[in-house]
């Protein structure tokens, strides 16, 4: 049984915990007919999606999720909001919590403030991103492509590549994949590697040719220059020749590795369009698809325990 | 019988409209149970919100409430809309009108341009906040409030606190109270307190002490400083020491007063945080709570005027 | 039958295929009664409005249109969205495409660029406006709408009077007027007028007397000044003067002829206010009642194909 309230991040998961989310998952992403797929197991619950940060697929993805189980879903532009008025984040979210939501599903771009949130309300928190803390729905789907894919979820070397430290999906993956005992290596230059992350029992280097030895998944990262506050931010054409990947960089991987990218992609930058268009390599598509197969299931899941 | 084919303000309903209302509320607010209380009684209804100023808090509110009746819910950001175009507000409203949409709830900068608009449709409107007017929901819950945890709203001291010029909350308030037979205090700079509004039957005052004395419910204003065009605007230190809730001036009213405010909150300049946290005698979330329940009644009640 | 997957525009469509259109949209014409109109033929399916450029009247259209047959309807202003981060048009609609939309409703500032979009896809797309290219709904309710005024929609004379070069609504009202058998009339400045159109087999003036004579419908177009990049732009004053809409000027159509705005409008720039709100003439405000029930015609003709 799933016993947690909220789903705050991977660091709260046992591996049961993450298999049951992977297999409710799996019963939603068997057909891509939406009316097939269509449920009523959230009717008559309101969902409100948070978003303190603009995104377009994850909102989305979140918002047709909540709809295909039947749930009143909401969105609310944060920064439009009260939050221009000097409210705030903790009243906001008592604003909201007296209005009785059951799923309260949160962007912000402070590490720590959808745990801080959820202390105050009584329905269920999904972070949907906190900061460069965690994006555990994002953790999971890239988990249920893998596994659709490779067969399993276990004793695969994966290689998560680019812009580590400012990356809240690396570190949800670094988690899970821990958890689920994969090999974990991480590539990228020093400065965008976060200090201390060898704790975590991963490998770290800063050449690809290494890095995607004998991988059999290669997930690479976007840039988030957005999230670079004043450090060292590398020119596009250098980062693209060292750490981009073509098809000489992914020649080094097993031949049948995958190639993941969490999107939006930067195109020539960390990527080469190339290979993110190869259907036989890329399941960047799966991964989205897969993203509203977890999102339904970690919503069906924490609405249960409201029943 | 309701009878209004619109709830334009507080200043046209009748007492007994005012508790057939508060009634109907009382039916919503019985539990936080958001799949107990879903109706579908405004199923196959299209509700159009339609916000000429931003709001967290009222149009969610909005939002949720038709939701919960079973109403097809749009929100339309006007902002971003037509206006920009040139278009002016009748033909806006005529636009949406030839929609057919069956309720319309609308916020807007200036007073009157509600009414104005409702003239034009055949649908029913809900004023939602226009200009210093009115926000006849807002003093509805804030009725509901009162009533619940004071068993009537008759023959209650109430002081009004705070920035009574630019407050559409006010004015509603003091209507309603009246129409109830309520003793009304209005506590505020003098700068800050629209002339002439002794004529409405309220003490005015511009000292705490004396408004706050053996007062059965105290009902803080926000600071309106985004509707304050180039008058007097006090500092917040000021502002706080003489006009702002705390312990002190609270101990003037009765052992048992509510504290009242309708947000979003300026902690440390109109409330003392701990006084707004306290759950003795800070009824804030309740309201936000009632505010829901409140908006269920006036849109089912109006609803049933179509059928 | 409706054998089409997509509706990206007018040019593609046959005349039997428009009186199919318009032949479903009538039986939602009928009563302006929305519960009465409410269907399911939508339900279990999802609808995405993504709109690149503002629009009120459109995107709350498709949104009611969707909405009344049951649809799970989702707005993506994509201004605010992933295309701040580079993301490519294409990438966008992939990611969409993942998440298995069945109907996808497009409205860009680049003509050619919703075709594009729909070459990607597997989801009907239904072009809600690209540039300067086609606006098929636009002109299939202005179809419906001089279609139930006249009784007819063939041998008419119609003046399409103003911007015609930066118009959409021009060019696809032009495409269908002219498969349906109508003569077709241009009335406005040589400047605003796109060069070779005549080749459509329409007559080409710049004298309003001249192509108002004898028409059976004025459709006025808005001067789309956001369009107009660094070309000439005429004065408010004088364009009144000589292309407005004005009493004098209607005098020259026939009696009974009907004046059609696609709004929003321009008072006193392209219209005169008086003829705009004379409801013996002006059908403006059934423009965009047609408008829903058009939409709700193609919405569900297309989703039926996807049963």
């Amino acid at each position: 049984m799933f016993e947690h309230r909220h789903l705050l991040g991977i660091e709260h998961l046992k591996p049961s915990d993450i298999t049951a989310i992977l297999d409710r998952a799996d019963t939603f992403a068997t057909t891509p007919d939406s009316r097939a797929v269509r449920k009523d197991s959230l009717a008559g619950l309101t969902q409100i999606n948070m978003f303190f940060e603009n995104s377009t697929r994850t909102q989305a993805s979140f918002e047709i999720a909540g709809k295909r189980l039947g749930a009143d879903v909401m969105n609310m532009a944060m920064q439009a909001s009260s939050i221009k008025k000097g409210e705030t984040l903790i009243d906001t979210a008592l604003t909201l919590n007296a209005m009785h939501p059951d799923l309260l599903v949160v962007r912000h771009p402070n590490s720590g403030a959808v745990a801080l949130l959820a202390q105050k309300v009584n329905c269920a928190v999904i972070n949907a991103g906190d900061g460069k803390h965690e994006h555990p729905t994002q953790a999971l789907l890239d988990a249920l492509t893998i596994r659709r894919r490779k067969g399993r979820l276990q004793r695969l070397t994966v290689a998560i590549c680019g812009d580590i430290a400012h990356s809240r999906v690396a570190r949800s993956n670094i988690m899970l994949l821990g958890k689920m005992e994969n090999r974990v290596r991480l590539v990228g230059p020093r400065t965008l590697m976060p200090p201390g992350i060898e704790k975590f029992g991963v490998e770290v280097t800063d050449d690809m040719e290494t890095g995607l030895k004998d991988a059999d998944v290669v997930m690479m990262l976007r840039l988030q220059r957005e999230r670079m506050d004043g450090g060292f931010i590398p020119s596009e054409r250098e980062y693209y020749h060292r750490f981009g990947l073509d098809a000489a960089k992914l020649s080094h991987a097993k031949p049948d590795a995958i190639v993941m990218h969490p999107g939006p992609m930067n195109r020539g930058v960390e990527i080469d369009g190339e290979i993110a268009d190869d259907i036989n390599r890329s399941v960047i598509q799966e991964q989205v698809e897969m993203g509203v197969a977890v999102r339904m299931a970690v919503l069906e899941m924490l609405g249960e325990g409201r029943g």
